[in-house]
């Protein structure tokens, strides 16, 4: 998600506390980040941050990192919190160098509303590609857990497969998550699709750690 | 699929030769039925047989076997076959039972739009469900390959978990079938929800022998 020049972006990024830069700094060291050993939850890709904002909010118990690659979104998000969250921070980074960010230290990703990258020559771009699920298997924990949501209905189908093949469980799958009974935090995203009637699909995949 | 009583039901079946009315009789023989060793597929729940009439039809290759509980549709579609073909036959049956019927001789399973059995507390009643799964483990010769088209989303929720909690892997999904670029067979309920604009959802599962 691209928006336009937002004014005073970097004074806005430099003073914000809830900020990273440069996360590879600190790769493996995030429970000393932290201050604690709870696990830690990403959502890769957090956009106007919503959705990771009142997941801090609600479970205090769990560290959240929200990662967004540009610059004018991350100021979006940063603006939208209230109050400094002592578990969550954001990451100004791009997903290829997930492996640089983190070692073996998260307990589960989010991928909501991904770029669908439609063409199919451009399949190994989305973040549910093998490609990514390869750069995942280096930066989990223990179980890997992924759960994703998209209105995108080539990307959702491509993914369910994507996630299959690399021999992650479906554990739950909804074709309109919003008429489904399921409690529900939202991003910016799905509250435009869904208040327009259209159907948002999720699924929720883990692996055991070979 | 019941069906109001056709008249005259009785001589159709007696006179029928595709139909067979004692499958366990055949068990771990279908080969020698067929005279062939062509690959054996089946057709839980056939219905009025316009699926597997034309998969026969286009696919002289392959043995085709179509399972069908009740006798007021098996009527409908024994009467629906212009000529008698080599490559099917039709089974008067009920799946429960399917393990009596075969014996590791099976090459391909279809479910199309099965009974939904839509209460939770009915679940074990699908055709997906791991007790059915259990049962085609008996029956299958050596990979284990499932598609599916309903178009009753629950259903396909709930069969997408259930295939890939007992190991199947996801090859293909669609979630708009009719919308995809495939080609196509159809049933005669897939006809009648398809030009009524629903979407039928697809998917095509695969397992390998242990």
């Amino acid at each position: 998600m691209r928006l336009r020049n937002v004014k005073n972006k970097e004074n806005i990024m430099n003073e914000a506390h809830s900020l990273i830069r440069d996360p590879a700094c600190f790769k493996g060291k995030w429970s000393e980040f932290f201050h604690n050993g709870n696990p830690i939850y990403v959502e890769i890709g957090m956009g106007k941050g919503q959705f990771i904002i009142e997941c801090a909010k609600n479970n205090p118990e769990i560290n959240y990192i929200g990662i967004e690659k540009y610059d004018s979104v991350i100021v979006k998000a940063l603006q939208k919190i209230e109050k400094k969250l002592d578990n969550l921070v954001m990451v100004r980074g791009d997903a290829s160098f997930i492996q640089d960010f983190f070692d073996h230290e998260i307990a589960h990703i989010y991928l909501n509303f991904s770029d669908p990258w439609p063409k199919n020559r451009h399949h190994l771009r989305r973040l549910s590609s093998r490609v990514f699920l390869e750069k995942y298997d280096t930066i989990f924990k223990d179980k890997k857990v992924i759960e994703m949501r998209t209105d995108n209905r080539l990307l959702f189908q491509y993914s369910l497969v994507s996630f299959s093949e690399s021999g992650y469980t479906l554990k739950n799958v909804s074709l309109d998550l919003h008429n489904d009974d399921m409690p529900l935090i939202t991003t910016e995203y799905e509250d435009k699709f869904s208040s327009e009637g259209m159907p948002i699909y999720y699924v929720f995949v883990e692996k055991d750690c070979q």
